[in-house]
This record gives C-alpha cells, sequence and structure tokens, in this order.
C-alpha cells in the first residue's frame, strides 16, 4: 500500500474513494504495450517500470509474450488478477470492446490515452457513447485523448511524459496535455512540487466535480490548480468547488475570456451577461480564485498554501527604499487593497525604534543603511497592529544591507509573533539576495523578485478571502410574506398557451408586482380612445410606449412617447407610434400602447435583469440602466438566489454603487430596500424557471 | 580617448556633448577619498582604480599623502591638470566651496554622492542654491544625493555600487538609488547589458533633458529605460523626449500612479485630471512608453530594441497547443491587440503545407506533433501575410517536439523572409527549451516563458507604434478664421478688474463663440421680471438657472430649474432657486438666473473641458457628461493643441465613442464636426493663457 493515510481524515471515511483505483493502484494493465520505438505504448509501460509505485504491471498485447522483457497477456481476462487501473492505449476503434472486457473482470479504474474521438466527428460520438454506457456505474475513466496521470508521492507515472512531476502538495488538473507538459518541465526547475498531476482530457467520464471531491479529501494535496477550457458539468463543479474552498484553495485559469464576444440578444441582461462573466460570478460564489496570467497559477497556489489568509484588505509595506514602496503600493491599490493607516501607537512605537527620518507614514520606509534589526523592529511593530491585515518586507541591497542576516531577523521576530497576518517578502536583486530569499523561503515567507509582484500577490489574496467570506454566510431565507406565485403561474401559463415567447410590458410588470416589487402603474390601450381615457384616469403628463407581442426593443422602432401633456398629445403620439411601427417593422408589430405616468428622472436610471446560462441556469445582472447601458458597461453579474450580504457586493462591484450613495448634492438612494427588491428580485428567478429572461430597464432609484 | 564614436553620428556634431565629461573623463577627481572602510569616499576611489576606465585618477584629501597607495593632493587647484570630472563625497556644508574651486579650475563635470541637502530641510536648500549660483554655466552636476554613474563600455564605474553593470546598449536612469543596485545586482544574472547606468539623485542641474539628450545621441544607446519619481522640468523632458523617441524607445515606469487621489476642485476637469493621467497623456504625446510593472521595463526594452515597430495591431499566433494559444489571444486582446484574420489565400497555403486537422484559424494550432519544418511552414506563410502586424511563435514541448531544431528552423525562415513584422517566440517549459531559447535570443527574437506575457509584450510595442505615429503628423494648424480675440481679451479683462476668478455663465459662453463653438443662447435676469421677459422672448419652455460669480455647482445649492412652461412656473421657480442659495450657501452669492430654452435631451451629455496642470500647463478633458461625470469616470485626456488625428484619438479613448457613432436606432452624431470643435477648443485653451480652468457640462450632441 501506498498512501500514507492521514488518521484524521481516515477516521471519518467508511471507505476508500472511487478514484483511488486510478491514483494508487496496486495493480496495473497497459493495453496497449508494445517496444515500437517513440509509441505510447511503449512509453507508458516503461514510465511505469521505471518509476517504481510499488504495484504489479502487466503488458497487454496478444502477438508478443514479453513487451519489454515482461511477461505480456493477451488480453484483460488472461491476467491472473483483475487490475486496479488500466491505461489504454489502443486506436479509438478498439476502446469500447477492451472497456467491456474491463467491466467483466472488474476492473475499477481506466486511463484512455488514445485520440480519435469527438474530436474527428461523428464517428468518434459514436464510440464516445458506446464507452458511456459500458461503464456507467460501473468503473471510473480518465481521458480519452490526455497524456495520463501522475502521483508523485507514490511516484506513479502512468503518462507518456518523460520526465516525473516533483513530490510536493499541489494537486494540479489540466485540460491541455501540452500544457502539462511545459509545466512539468518547468516545475523541475523552478522546484514547484505535486501531490497529483492531472491530464483530464475530454472528460468522458471523471471530470471537475470528481478530481476536486477526491484532492479534497487527499490529506496531501494544500492546493488545487486548475487550467480549465471548459466546465463541463456545472453544478458538479460547483457542489465540489464550494465544500473544498473552505478548508484548500482552488486556483483556477480559464482560457477564452474574450471568446464571449457580446451576442446581439433580446434582452440587455443577456448582451452584457457573456459566458465568461457568468463563470467570474460562478466562481466568486464557490470561492475559487481566478487569475488572469500563467504565473499567477502557482505564485497564488504557493502563497495561500503557506500563508493565512488575510482578514481585511490593508496591507503595511515595510522598505529600507522609498521607490520600491511606492511602486508596490501602486500595484496594491489596482490589485483592490489599500495601504494601512498607522495608528498613533504604532507610530510612536516605530519612532521610538527607527532614526528620526523615516517615514512616519505607511509605506514604513526605514531608510537605506538599515541593518537587520531595524528591519526587526519595524516588523515587531506591524505584526501587533490590529489596524494591518498583512505585511509586505521589501529589501534593495544598498551599501549597508546584509540580505541575509535581515532575511534571519525577519524569519525570527515573524515565528515569535504568533502573528495571524500572512506576510510577504521581495528580496529585490540577484546573487546577493539569494541566501536570504532561501531562509525566508525555507520558513514559508513567500518571496517574489519585485515588490509590486508581491503587492499584486496580496490583492489576490484579499479577493479571495473576501469571496470566501460570503460562503460562510447563512443561506438566503427567502419569504412567502406578500408573494402571489398563483398569479405568476397564470401569467406564464397564458403566454405559453398563446405561444407568446415575451411577455407584454404589462404582463411582466405584473409578474414583478407579484413578488413585490414595486411598478409604475401601466395601462394597455389598444385604441386611441383607450389611450386618451386611461391618460386622464392616471393624470398628465403621461409616457407612451409600444404594446408589442413580438417587439421588445420599443425605442428602434420609434415606440416611445415621453412627456405627454394633453389628450391631444396622447392622439398624436398614438398616431405616431402606429406609424412609425408599420413603417420600421411592419404593421403586425403593433398592438396598442402603454400609458404610465410620465416620471420625472431626476434620480437615478438602473438596470437589474436576469437570463438564462446555458450552463449555470438563471444569471442575475444589476448595473446602471437607462438606454445606453451598453455604452458604459456598468454592470455586475451574481448567480440566484441573493442574500443582504450577497445583494450589497453585487451592487458594490457597479460605479453607479458610488453615485447611489450620495454625490454631488443629491441624497444618498435608501440602499437597504434596493438591497431587499434585489432579493426578492433574485427569489423571483430561483422559483421562476418558466422566466427565460426579464430586464428592468430602467429601474428608477 | 575612450568612446567608440560613430563616423556618421559625429559627422553631424560640431563639438563633444557637454555631459562626456561625466560620462568619459580622461581623467578623475574624488574629493573626500580616504581609506575608511565602508565610506563611501574609499569605495568610489576602489571602484574607479580596481575598474580601470583609460583615465586618471586623483585622490584629493588634505590629511594625507596618499590614499589606497595612490598619491594625494590636497585640494583640486594642487592637481597637474584641470580633471574632466570631479566626484564629490565630503559632508553636504563642505560641498559649495568644492564647487567654485571646480569652477576656478576648468572642471567640466562633477558628480555629488553626497547627501544631506534639500531632504534635510531649509538648511539643506540653501546649500543647494549655493552650488546652483556657483555652477550655473559653467559645470554641468549629477545629485547630490545619488549612487553615481556607470559607463560600462568604457568600464567607468563612477558609483559606491560594488558591482560593474555588463556592456550592452540600454541606457538605464534611474532616481532611486536603491532601485539602482537591485537592478544592477538582477541584471548581472540575467544577462542584461548597460550602455550608461545612471542614478540621478535630486537632480540639482542635470536632469531627464539632459540625459535623453545625452543618450539619444550616443551611438552604443539603444533603448532608453528610466525609473521615475518626479518629472522635474516638463518641457525640457518633452522637447528631449520627443525628439529622441523618434529613433530610440524610451520606456519609463513611473511611481506614483494612485498618489494622485481626485481632489475636490472648482471644476470637474480639475477633478478628473489628476496629475497622473496628464503624466500619462504627456508621454503617449511625446512618444515614450510607459509601463506599470517592473519586469515589463526591461522586456520592452528588448523586444524595442531588437524587433520592428509593428504596423498595426494585428498579431499571428503559430502554436503547436490549443491551451497556450487562447491564453495568448486573451492577453492580447486585453492589451489592445487583435487576432489577424487568416486571409483565404493564406488558408489555402497553409492548408497546403499542414496536416488537414489544423485549426483553419488565428491562432493557428499546427498540432501536437508538429515537427520543425511544420513550425517553419506556417510561419513562412504568416510572414508573407500582409494582413498580418506581427507573429507570436508557440512551443510547447510535447512527446514528438523538438524544442531544439525548431528554433533552429524559426529563425532560418525568419532572416529567409526579409519580414518587416516584429516576431516574437514562448518556448513554454524549462531545461527541455532551454537550448530552444538560446538558439532565438542570439539571432534577436526575444523569448518569454508564457505565451500571454508574449501577447502583452506586442500589445505594448503596438501601443508605442500608435502613439509614434502621431508624432510624425504634420503640426497643427490653427485658424484665425472667425475667431474674435479681440472680445475675448474684454472679457477676461473685465473679470480681471473686478477680481471675480470665476467668469459668469454667460460670458463663458461669450467666450466659446468668440472662438465659433455654439453655445445655448443665454439671458441673464437679476429679477423675475427680467426673468420672465427673458423667457417670453425665448419661448417656452425654459430652464433656470442660478446667476452667481462666486458659485460654480449649482445643483449643489438648488440651482437649477428645469422644464419651466410658464411665467408662472418662471416666477417660482426664481423665487425657488433665491431661497434655497439663501438657506444653502448665503443670499450673497445669487446674483440673479439664466434662462436658456430647455433642450430636450435626446442625444448625448459630454463634457469638455480644459484646467491647469502645474507642470505641462493646460490639459484637456473629454468624456461623458452630465451631472454624473465623477461616477462614470468615462473621460480621457491629452495635452494642447490638437489636430483632427489627435482630436479623434482623444475621443477614442473614451466608452462614450462607440455611443457616438451610432447604437440602438440612434442616429451617429457627426463625429467630424466634434472633431473641429474639440480643435477650436483647444486652440482657445492654447491662446489664452488667461483661462485657468473651463468646462463645457453638458456638450449636447
Amino acid at each position: 500500500m501506498l498512501s500514507c493515510p492521514d488518521p484524521v481524515t481516515d477516521l471519518w471515511k467508511t471507505g476508500s474513494h472511487p478514484l483511488e483505483a486510478i491514483f494508487a493502484p496496486r495493480s496495473v494493465a497497459v493495453v496497449g504495450a508494445t517496444e515500437r520505438p517513440g509509441s505510447v505504448g511503449r512509453t507508458v509501460l516503461w514510465n511505469l517500470i521505471s518509476h517504481p509505485f510499488g504495484g504489479t504491471v502487466y503488458p497487454i498485447n496478444p502477438k508478443r509474450r514479453n513487451v519489454l522483457g515482461i511477461q505480456a497477456f493477451d488480453r484483460i481476462a488472461s491476467l491472473p488478477e483483475a487490475p486496479d487501473l488500466a491505461i489504454i492505449a489502443i486506436p479509438a476503434p478498439g476502446v469500447p470492446a477492451v472497456v467491456q472486457e474491463c467491466v467483466d473482470v472488474g476492473v475499477k479504474g481506466a486511463i484512455i490515452l488514445s485520440a480519435g474521438f469527438k474530436e474527428i466527428g461523428a464517428e468518434g460520438i459514436e464510440l464516445e457513447r458506446q464507452i458511456q454506457a459500458i461503464a456507467a456505474g460501473r468503473l471510473r475513466l480518465i481521458g480519452p485523448n490526455c497524456l495520463g496521470v501522475q502521483n508523485p508521492l507514490t511516484g506513479l507515472n502512468a503518462t507518456f511524459a518523460s520526465q516525473v512531476a516533483r513530490r510536493g502538495n499541489v494537486g494540479f488538473i489540466s485540460q491541455s496535455g501540452a500544457l502539462c507538459t511545459s509545466i512539468l518541465d518547468w516545475s523541475l526547475r523552478e522546484n514547484v512540487g505535486f501531490s497529483a498531476f492531472i491530464s483530464l482530457g475530454s472528460m468522458l467520464d471523471v471530470g471537475w466535480g470528481d478530481l476536486i471531491d477526491y484532492l479534497g479529501d487527499d490529506p496531501h494535496t494544500h492546493s488545487i490548480v486548475i487550467y480549465m477550457e471548459s466546465i463541463g458539468d456545472a453544478r458538479a463543479f460547483l457542489s465540489a468547488a464550494r465544500e473544498v474552498a473552505l478548508s484548500k484553495p482552488i486556483i483556477v485559469i480559464k482560457a477564452g475570456r474574450t471568446e464571449a464576444a457580446a451576442q446581439a440578444a433580446a434582452s440587455h441582461t443577456g448582451s452584457l451577461t457573456g459566458s465568461d462573466a457568468v463563470l467570474d460570478a460562478a466562481f466568486r460564489r464557490c470561492g475559487v480564485l481566478r487569475v488572469d496570467h500563467i504565473e499567477e497559477l502557482f505564485d497564488a497556489a504557493e502563497v495561500l498554501a503557506k500563508q493565512p489568509r488575510p482578514r481585511g484588505d490593508r496591507l503595511s509595506i515595510i522598505t529600507n527604499a522609498g521607490g520600491p514602496g511606492v511602486l508596490a503600493t501602486d500595484a496594491l491599490i489596482r490589485a483592490g487593497g489599500t495601504l494601512a493607516e498607522l495608528s498613533a501607537a504604532r507610530v510612536d512605537a516605530l519612532s521610538g525604534a527607527l532614526p528620526a527620518h523615516w517615514s512616519h507614514g505607511n509605506p514604513v520606509d526605514i531608510l537605506g543603511d538599515a541593518e537587520p534589526a531595524r528591519f526587526a523592529q519595524a516588523l515587531k511593530t506591524t505584526l501587533a497592529d490590529p489596524n494591518s491585515d498583512g505585511c509586505l518586507v521589501v529589501l534593495t541591497p544598498q551599501a549597508m544591507t546584509d540580505p541575509t542576516a535581515t532575511a534571519q531577523a525577519v524569519v525570527e521576530t515573524w515565528q515569535a509573533s504568533g502573528s495571524t497576518q500572512p506576510i510577504l517578502a521581495s528580496w529585490m536583486g540577484g546573487a546577493e539576495v539569494d541566501a536570504g530569499e532561501d531562509i525566508l523561503n525555507r520558513a514559508g515567507i513567500p518571496t517574489y523578485r519585485y515588490s509590486d509582484q508581491a503587492a499584486r500577490l496580496f490583492g489576490l489574496l484579499w479577493q479571495h478571502s473576501y469571496a470566501l467570506k460570503a460562503l460562510y454566510e447563512t443561506p438566503t431565507l427567502t419569504t412567502n410574506h406578500g408573494i402571489d406565485r398563483a398569479k405568476v403561474a397564470a401569467i406564464l401559463q397564458a403566454a405559453q398557451a398563446e405561444a407568446r415567447p415575451v411577455l407584454t410590458e404589462a404582463d411582466s410588470k405584473a409578474v414583478l408586482a407579484a413578488y413585490g416589487i414595486p411598478v409604475v402603474p401601466t395601462q394597455v390601450a389598444a385604441t386611441i380612445e383607450e389611450a386618451i381615457a386611461a391618460a386622464d384616469s392616471i393624470g398628465y403628463p403621461v409616457v407612451l410606449k409600444l404594446y408589442s407581442h413580438t417587439l421588445t426593443h420599443k425605442t428602434d422602432v420609434g415606440g416611445v412617447q415621453l412627456n405627454l401633456d394633453s389628450s391631444h398629445a396622447v392622439r398624436r403620439a398614438f398616431d405616431r407610434i402606429c406609424t412609425s411601427v408599420a413603417e420600421k417593422a411592419g404593421a403586425e408589430h403593433f398592438q396598442g400602447v402603454t400609458v404610465q405616468p410620465m416620471i420625472r428622472v431626476d434620480g437615478y436610471e438602473l438596470i437589474l435583469g436576469s437570463s438564462q446560462d446555458p450552463q449555470f441556469g438563471p444569471v442575475l445582472l444589476f448595473g446602471t440602466g437607462g438606454q445606453l447601458v451598453e455604452v458604459f458597461q456598468d454592470s455586475a453579474i451574481a448567480l440566484p438566489p441573493l442574500n443582504s450580504t450577497l445583494a450589497r457586493r453585487l451592487m458594490e462591484q457597479t460605479r453607479i454603487h458610488h453615485a447611489l450613495q450620495g454625490v454631488r448634492g443629491r441624497k444618498a438612494v435608501d440602499l437597504d430596500a434596493l438591497e431587499q427588491l434585489l432579493v426578492r428580485f433574485s427569489q423571483l428567478v430561483a422559483e421562476q424557471p418558466g422566466i427565460a429572461a426579464i430586464d428592468i430597464n430602467p429601474l428608477l432609484v
């Protein structure tokens, strides 16, 4: 047996994880093992043999008595035992039969290295379908079209890569085999170690959810790093990630940010919620940290694995040079952090310990001739300050500087402090700072070549910490108070019965009102006379808007007439709308007008909407509304349901949120009421799956 | 003599550059040379002696006959010759006398290493004043409070840093001595070489302009890299940079982006034009490339020195793996570039040369088993394609990959092509790709560890190229047609005579009208009766706004009343404004109202403004206007004067520009007319230095 179980973890487990067969097999069959130089079958067999993992390896080859000197068998059924794992490296058409054989003899896991499946078209898709039908519920499969799996802790190299990853605590999962080989080669030089190294391939069976769940349980894995091309089963990913993220950081780089170009869509929300933005919201919601640059992937994994998460966004910077401190400050602010303000007590303590010319502010510049003890003093007061959420120590090697002894002093001070603030360091230089960097790293203080890079990492740390806080929130308690679900059902049914995919404005407002969301009173009028009667009853001035079962963008067809102050004006406006719609779209799109009071816009125009994402279901959008909503691009996205905290966070992501708090002589908006409105709206969207998309634009506050 | 003059350069020069005395001295005096261990005076003397630069070194020390075994002199006047350069390392109070002595004997350059000047307060400022008075026009000075200067090409180490930079072609200027030592240490490991390595100190005399001018003339310097804390003499910087940037890239990192927090200011423009944003505009205007991260400084210098500038923003990506290609695409788009679209001809050529499954699009995925010849084929067609402005080759080391031979093939293909497209490479990995990287680098193809990093660099390249294009534009031809300068002068004089720093709205409009900028007709009314008469003559509905010599933000004091449709409404509005101003600000701020027609806002509200920057003078701002201008933060900044191209570029930097081109059934705005309006406005601002700040908000289009 090769795993080194953590007793506490095992105490709670009733049996071994189904993926153990793949990551910790006692016996492995290599189907397609050959001696042909350069072949996948030869390479993977040799990798398994040359890196002993403690189990037995059986080559399967009907044409040979041995492969690379090891006794070969004609088929899996001929083996002296049912292997835990089968590695399949034969041409695609033969794979379903092999999988059937595996199932028949009781093999528990398989890795299909072969390519030639869905990527080649219909024929490959059919092969995948067959495999899925055979394996379902009987056998767990990784691949096809992947590089395989390595378990550096046991030495298992079930891949056709020539190198084995170093032992360590990062679980790495990549959807690109090519990126695996790059990262592997890079990691050997950079001394990054792994607890698992997984090439995922096409995810015919084992997907993100399974692997996150497995690595979440694995005591040797301290953080999970993912290169993702597609999310696959979104719900499985979310539920596994939400649970694991609380105990282990999950860091993702997801390719294709810019593929999601906004498409023309039936609703504003639809056009603003590109699938990538939804993914962002989903990652935030389940505590997954998304990074944008390849180099940040492992930087983030390292710092999250080594250091506690910051309680807040306030960083203290201690430096022996001004310039690098200011550059770090710039990067910090850009990354969403702030500079900790020095309390009077800390200023006093620092003034007692430092030369008179220290900066008396943050960054704490302890001057170019700072010796190790001065760094230690400044660090000590910082780690003791409850107004600081993290500390960055920056050193530049000047004439009087001792980078190595300073590193030692920093480590000792930090260890003695018992502080729960995360600490980062930047020893800026080359050979002169190497020894110091080494001391810091060995003590678990991550180091960065440049001070600005370190500050950016603190920003990421905080971002992650902030997202996790929401995971600990109690879930939304939905209310039934004042909700008329029957009315909503009736409206939706009627629309469905009449095959109207788009609700009229009046119906939409009735739906909103049924969930307690305030709407402007609106009357429908099919004729000029009805319109005048409605206007008379509402009171002038009024607004007339096109009433159409088919058109949604009313302005585009001249369907909105504002500020009508008399029956005469209403009459003319009705005619104008009717004529304009007929000209621009066709008379069949005109079913009359709606009449509403003219609201004085001296507040703000917001948008609140929802649309269906193919992967994540309903998605909420909040932001600056009005006609220019696509121009301002001031909106944010969240997944329903919301509670008050999540509603507030959604609003905080927009620029308009600043205005809503009151600017330039305007009063603040009632944000609590708005928050509740968002919560109600999210409940509507979550409870009524029949609503594919809904926009309130403008939402006037 | 130690310089290796470029004959072509010298042909055009009438004498040596005044800074030659500092960078290529034939003799150097070290004032304050001692044997005290660890002292600056000992270190700099030893550095000069231990790295022979071909000239004579004279220690100056009145108390010793020799220092480190070298004959010492009591004072500069006692030397056998007037040295080219004096290096001064004595306490600050003694420095003025030494500078006087230098001037007396005809020393041409000095470097003051000593600290203790303006950074210690009034006493130090007085010392600086004395030195300036003595040296002015007679002697060029670097420092005080600096690390000194190195000229790696001659071996000159006139610093107290212990290491000497490698020989190379980067001229590096830093305002932080500490950053110098970090960069120096780092550069030795990373093999970055320098033609000059300069610590600038407090810039008492020699500043950015002098050094950019000097390095611009130096044939050994191929690019100039700057760490800047303050710009000092902005005009000298701009004029030197504008000239040099056309032939050599200048790359700047400027600390303090976030210091420039928007201050409450009298004008919107003032609060939106933080000094850092102005600096950005200035850098763009003179062709200087600003980067945000320390690591980009030398990356950018390398690629700009080695590769031609792209003609456009369209990058072609050739890769043997999908994932890294998509990550590069994301980074490219974020950095402002675009993917080159493959022409039908190129698709045909590629299809003829590649296996059937290649991506048939950009990124050009040539598949995981790509051999060197396939890379070469794909690169050849790309370099020949006029629809591509640059090429990135990405390699991941897969089973069939030969990173070294592929690098060789890429180099040969590129060299044979004679292409003027810049080419970048990313050999992603560790030890397996080292040899290939080396081949690429030696051939002048810059390489990056990650594909996304390389794509970001192309974005920077294009940004730089785009900025330089504007430098080649013919300068603005100002017009006199329809401009009534006399009227503007009269209005400004009247305001000055009455000590009114803020023009009234009516005066402001008259000033704009005098430069042909259309304004809404506005009448001033001091009484209710005048207001009604004005409204009658203009026609209802009208707008009443506070007329005040002192208040500018009218909304804040309830000073704006819209949509008044009768004399009765005007009467009530007048009263309301009068009462509200008295309550909120004091009755003395009410001098009546202005009456204007109510403009139907069915177009866009823009802002066009100008304010004075203390360093750069007048600054223009354009963007989304209205009351929420600070909320939307959708504005851009430029320095006047503008021509049509620059006006267009200013508009292009805003989000509203997209809307102005026509969205959602709205017609496009007449952008040519708006462009001309901006040009006119910039002329007004440039010609009328009496205008400290001016806002048109909203500018309705």
